[in-house]
């Protein structure tokens, strides 16, 4: 069975740059099934894709190969890193891009080298695509660099209490849909307010009237603010870093 | 030879959507072939993701697994439906957007079960693509629910003939060239008349002179309304559901 | 081993043409492991598809199969081709875009003929994909059509030298990232000039100061103009074509 590589980028497509990617990958692991999570993250969106490799990387199979390129800091001194983690593995820089995987106890890490003619801007290709084509073949992480103790981690800010009892978070992204993503892990009960709104928890979207205010708790156990057949980012003006206030149900 | 599984969906990508659910293909049926159709379709736009399964579905192979996930009404009481037809299978909700397998005689429909532990608002992960999985990997479409009568069909609008022998259809689509698709099935001579123009036949966008308007028979057998080099939609007003006249050649 | 087919095109996915051409190449190649380089080209924009097939085309592996279809000469009388060259195989129409790989020594190439049923306007579904699948299920490309001795070709433009010993090129494209690429093959050090900056030539971005300009040797071996994390095209107003000066260290 081949192994699967997964490719997460803010390459967009059509410069070429994926497709490079794709081709060293196919060229080291011919047998190599290549499957794109997305290559539409911002560009230089460490957080956004952070949270999308949250979401993804642990629905695959075991023996998965991740590649994960959204480098800023391309060409400066962040190390180049392989990732085992959970019977899946990751490549990608040490800008915190990675760490769903690192924050999972019994994970090794390594640093990559790069090869002698790697270009100074271009590591996907260079670096992080052949270590990718090398494990998808087989190859143990140990050989592929040497072991990293402290990768750079970041974590989505935590709610914190409130003198009265609530949680206060805040939106840590917005979807396609216009939907609000909180940091709030999702209740049964209670009430969300934000943008000026209180707003009791629904089950699902269908519980607003068209057009109107709804909080959920989304498919990743967060709650989200939505509003049904619209967009609610545009409709009650929230960014990522908004703050939303959870009050339990009295 | 490994099945194939096609995605269509209005989810882009960025989000991790599509990534999770290419998971939890991959997991249950690893030796699928995974096959992006589009992730662009319009958010919520049920229509455009028919007319786009219309063209797509019977090109694959037999045996291939076409899900499609766009979804306005998840988490409301509309049914998760598996289909077979013409040797393919389709999975996606009850709302209309698999009608191209629908009226195909011979045709078998279930509705699938909800896991228990399904969220309520991603049925694309916790409910179609789980499904789609099991077809891949050779399930009977029996075996995944009960049997459905009635489950709802669109169909693209008539044209009719009007008092003096024309017929009266109209833009069913625009494409991303801006190229305007009619409900008008092609004919090899006659005229077209729309936003104030009339336009005869032609077999080709070059017979037109650069930037000017142009009628044809598309690739898929259906009267659009073309400019050459050009972009007809914005040049001409053209938009889903503007009148479009053909007249025979007298 | 399946063979590979990558599509590149300007057909964006939503419209489902895409999905037409891979439900024909696996119809005809069953096997073949499709990979998506792009359908993101700017509509009809022969040059930027042609740019990006040469960075891509030769990563791949010996046996890939390269379907091209950006085609604004649909159903006037360009040629479709096949070509094959440097082990590799490339199916699109005679209108420079497949140069890379005309450019090769060794080449063969054949002009397809059209099926009697093909569209007038759809040939990536009617002509090129078909042929793409022949050559993917392991066809001879003589076998697909006849000899062409004197196909079209492009070629980036020439640098040339001006009175004082500098190189006068151009911006050739511009990427995702807003970074200028230019048609100046890269020296280690120097001097660019362009949108009235003189900037010396570095390694990476990051040695440019946050939203500062830099000049830098690309991962294409050709000279690039930057904006540190900014987009420098629109920073700088760099579009295709402008001129860009290179002087050699004294």
């Amino acid at each position: 069975m081949p192994r699967v590589i997964t490719l997460l980028t803010d390459f967009g497509t059509a410069d070429g740059y994926v497709g490079e990617m794709k081709g060293v990958l196919l060229a080291g692991a011919p047998d190599a099934m290549l499957v794109d999570i997305t290559h539409d993250i911002p560009a230089q969106d460490v957080e956004a894709a952070r949270l999308t490799l949250a979401r993804v990387w642990r629905r695959f199979p075991a023996g998965t190969v991740h590649l994960v390129v959204v480098d800023p800091g391309v060409g400066r001194d962040r190390a180049a890193l392989a990732v085992a983690s959970d019977e899946r593995f990751l490549v990608g820089p040490d800008n915190g891009v990675l760490s769903p995987a690192l924050l999972i106890t019994g994970n090794r890490v390594v640093a990559l080298e790069s090869p002698a003619n790697a270009s100074a801007t271009f590591h996907g290709r260079d670096v992080f695509a052949p270590a990718a084509a090398r494990l998808a073949a087989g190859a143990a992480i140990e050989t592929l660099g040497s072991p990293v103790s402290q990768p750079r981690v970041r974590r989505t800010p935590e709610p914190r209490r409130t003198g009265d009892g609530a949680l206060l978070g805040e939106v840590i992204s917005i979807d396609r849909f216009g939907n609000a993503i909180t940091n709030l892990v999702g209740m049964r009960t209670g009430t969300v307010e934000a943008a000026g709104l209180s707003l009791p928890l629904r089950r699902t979207y269908g519980e607003a009237p068209v057009g109107g205010p709804v909080a959920i708790v989304g498919s990743s156990g967060l709650i989200e603010i939505a509003v049904r057949d619209g967009h609610a980012a545009r409709v009650l003006h929230l960014t990522r870093g908004t703050a939303v206030l959870y009050r339990a149900a009295p």
